[in-house]
């Protein structure tokens, strides 16, 4: 059984790795990103790469794994955002947000 | 001159706690949670929160910082996205997904 802190910081990794799993489902189905940020989903998708190059780094096998996931998931709604942008799908009011 | 791995790392942690000041500053401003997963928000709080007690439990000032300006501005947009759906105020594709 690891220790308690250890615990706390796998179930932490799970959830917020995996609480991107609905937003995701959710914007693939809908394609509505009028509420989303894209300077969120750009500097989140940033951020995460360079958690997985640091976890290939450390040859860290939970790292690498929650961020992959993560990855692949804000990757998936980015693009969505940045279609609705290009192909001018999106709601006015985030247009000065684009 | 921290080691390169290092640099990631804080660097990573940075633009993750940060992503999330653009996404809170159009939550607040716009009000329109229609796109927002409120799974993804309440999910995304809690595992912030666990990450807050990880990084007391290890006196990690780091992770303390960095998780409590991301619970901080999570938990602003989960408010939003609650009070919306509480009071109606949000579009039908949602209704499902509340």
């Amino acid at each position: 059984m690891p220790a308690l802190p250890d615990l706390i910081g796998y179930v932490a990794a799970l959830l917020t790795t995996a609480s991107f799993l609905p937003q995701a489902i959710l914007t693939i189905r809908t394609r509505d990103t009028a509420a989303l940020s894209l300077s969120m989903y750009g500097i989140f998708t940033l951020g995460v790469s360079l958690w997985l190059i640091y976890g290939l780094f450390l040859h860290n096998p939970a790292i690498i794994a929650a961020n992959a996931v993560t990855l692949l998931l804000s990757a998936s709604i980015l693009y969505v955002k940045i279609y609705n942008a290009l192909t001018g799908r999106e709601c006015p009011h985030t247009q000065e947000d684009r």
